[in-house]
């Protein structure tokens, strides 16, 4: 008995769990509620009822099917609600002008014609791209009431006042949904667009630190196994969020361009833009989850080679984290970025993996060839230290170490070096057996952190583009600093 | 005058393109027009009017709403509407069963207050995932209808005959929906998904071929600009078309999971399988987009270079096209794919790819030391064609030609071996002019295409598995040849 007890416990958790996730659900459970209660008075209270009688139905029906989540939303279905309805009326009225002069049978020919035409018609209107996106539910209502009235004007004589009062009922209807969804808590979808932009900006730049963080972390000191998850989790949640996002960005931005102005600054807000956004982002992703497959290759530069160049590279990550931070700060506040926002700390970081790479050609020569390239590479550092920019002090005792590494490394037998994940593939092709260079993947790796900054480019020229026509306030400096 | 006249021929012109692309739109169309006509029938005719009377307008609404293009979302939303109006209709009996034993005043407050708890919790309800995904439809079903019965009970003594009439009539309207969608040309959504699933295979085939093909195109003749841009555009849309199924895909599955089996080989259908098989192939699709990425960078390994490794390249990505196209046909006639679908070809070809680049490791040394490396590649170079497995013959010349090319860009000023597409993009990165190993950014092209390998490999076993809880056709031979 306690056991079952304990069920509708567990779901009143839930439940509560569901709405605690986003307060606005409660409140527009609330609302929908209210409107329901209110347009039901018009039923109940007997003076409105003698104004309306028993076409209140269609108020009840209105608030049931146009009140939605967010007010953008709520007025599309209301605005195509009242076309539909409209213009069907007016057809209606139309063949009901034709119809009348003729006796029984043909009307009633006349009457299933027609609606089997304009069924075929508004069926096959709804199959356009752009009447499928913006008049979907305007073209199913006008469908609904040219049904409704023209065979009802079959049986009743007069169906002008049927359609008169039908349009003013849904008009009340239509009304109080509206009313519901702008003045009382209105959710907004272009804040919604909005705000998701912003953490779209915050779960990349939180991927790509954690993923090259992830990546040149001691293997060997798995200190921490939840640790480690955690981090694996958030890089995934970061991107996935952005590589996900195309249907639920063009909702939202659909509804959006319904939403009156709710910025004084120009004209019409770019939402498309702001799709646009979405896009370049996807792409900027697409590198992001490439990274991440770095991260999850069976093909693995060892760790002592990767360490060697885990500074530059964790430098020009946490310069592109900066960077996508302070765009989703100046985007949240309606501020524009800073002219400079690609810093040069960005390129200085860039011209250090470049040093770096530079600085260890014999990464690039198979590890059986270590005596030759050793003597080589010693020889091409002290020339290129003269040349490269910087000298980093991380880099100074790197062919030591190196050349102990190397020798670590001979000792152990040869399996071991080829990584142990093997056995997680069951196919015949062992690739990892394959005797690629070892640092090919870590090029790999570094090719794509370059490009991630080339997309983040084009990233930045998107925002601006976005920043430029939705007036956003000029950049200040204090804004910079904090 | 001519030019107005011309409008509806061009509009006319529209909607048959439209129709054109999928002739299955004209005939829902015309479907939905013949059941909107039957469905009038009840209403015009007279001894059918005699049976369902005023309420065959419910009839009318319910064909509207419930037939769509698809058979499987036709019943899950003819069930939703069905189940939603039982369970309204006998919740609103015991209300009504309750306020009819009280006076009028208290019966307005009892409806109206069970009219806004309803409400608020039906809205509530939708929020829930589960909810949400499959029974969103129903859930608003009930609310309407809940009200309706309701409300109309307050004015209304008998609600009884109200609500049976009701019933009859949707599921009248139900039962023409579901006759004209399943009987008559049924759209299967699993058949959509099935198809949807093998064309996502060969554009993925397509597009790696394509993206192999375009990285090695001779970039100096630049015979066909036509040419290259659809090689570039079907490059794009074959991946593109993967990366952005996940909502067509789910929901195409949901749909599909309402439908009954249309297969005699086992009892449910493994439609989330697809939905999986979906998720891999864009995980597989990933890689492609970056290593289209890599064809559009800012930084690229001179043609020269490239040229080296085209036929390994171009090999390991026939190969794998070659893989994904069989899959395709394998899925398409529901036949196993063979055991040895991963073909020796493949590792064959992986293995040549690894022995090119293990020949020519200068070329990971910044063009500035090239004659040092070119005296140390001989000395390797000799050493390794012992050892490599192959020594493929377009090799055998490669030192002298390499060398030669050397020489030819010596002779060029450096600004044109930098790349000339920096114009393009206007910051002040110029990250182009970085000296980043030549071979880098081939480095990384090369990683991506062992790393698409793996991913194929996990993609075949997904595509095992779908065969296997599918209980598609054995394999058999002369498949394999055909």
């Amino acid at each position: 008995v306690k056991e079952i007890s304990r069920i509708p416990a567990s779901w009143g958790a839930y439940a509560w769990s569901i709405g605690k996730e986003d307060q606005r659900r409660g409140i527009h459970a609330l609302k929908v509620g209210t409107a329901l209660t209110l347009v039901s008075l018009l039923y109940i209270l007997e003076p409105l009822f003698k104004g309306v009688g028993k076409n209140a139905m269609w108020a009840v029906i209105t608030v049931v099917v146009v009140l939605e989540f967010t007010a953008g939303a709520t007025i599309c279905k209301g605005l195509n609600r009242g076309f539909g309805t409209v213009m069907a009326a007016s057809l209606a009225f139309i063949i009901e002008l034709v119809a009348v002069r003729s006796g029984k049978i043909f009307r009633g020919v006349f009457i299933g014609s027609s609606v089997f035409l304009i069924g075929f018609a508004a069926t096959y209107l709804r199959f356009f791209p752009s009447i499928k996106k913006n008049y979907d539910y305007g073209v199913v209502i006008f469908l609904l009431t040219f049904n409704l009235i023209t065979v009802s004007s079959f049986r009743q004589d007069d169906v002008l006042p049927l359609a008169r009062d039908r349009l003013s009922t849904i008009a009340i209807g239509c009304a109080i949904c509206l009313f519901m969804s702008l003045f009382v808590l209105p959710n907004w979808s272009g804040e919604d667009l909005h705000s998701c932009t912003v953490r779209k900006f915050e779960g990349l730049a939180r991927s790509v630190e954690a993923c090259v963080d992830e990546y040149f972390r001691d293997q060997d000191k798995d200190d921490n196994i939840l640790d480690k998850q955690a981090s694996r989790a958030s890089i995934h949640t970061g991107y996935r969020a952005v590589l996900d996002s195309k249907s639920s960005d063009e909702n939202l931005a659909h509804y959006a361009s319904w939403e009156p102005r709710h910025s004084m600054h120009c004209y019409s807000y770019p939402w498309q833009k702001y799709v646009k956004l979405g896009s370049v982002l996807r792409h900027f992703a697409y590198t992001v989850a490439a990274l991440h497959g770095c991260l999850e290759s069976e093909i693995q530069t060892p760790t002592s080679v990767r360490s060697l160049f885990r500074n530059p590279c964790t430098r020009v990550a946490r310069e592109v984290a900066k960077v996508l931070q302070e765009l989703a700060v100046s985007i949240r506040n309606h501020h524009r970025c800073a002219p400079d926002v690609l810093s040069d700390h960005l390129h200085e970081a860039l011209q250090d993996l470049n040093s770096a790479i530079r600085a260890q050609p014999r990464l690039f020569l198979g590890a059986k060839h270590g005596s030759t390239n050793s003597r080589m590479l010693m020889e091409l550092n002290s020339s290129k230290h003269t040349t490269s920019r910087t000298t980093l002090p991380s880099f100074k005792t790197d062919t030591a170490s190196l050349l102990e590494r190397k020798n670590m490394k001979a000792d152990q037998p040869p399996e071991r070096n080829e990584r142990g994940t093997l056995g997680r593939t069951l196919s015949k092709i062992a690739i990892t057996s394959l005797e690629f260079s070892e640092a090919l993947p870590f090029a790999a790796f570094a090719s794509l952190l370059v490009e991630m900054v080339v997309r983040l480019e084009l990233v930045i020229e998107e925002v601006k583009d976005l920043e430029r026509s939705a007036n956003f306030k000029e950049f200040m400096e204090y804004d910079h600093l904090t």
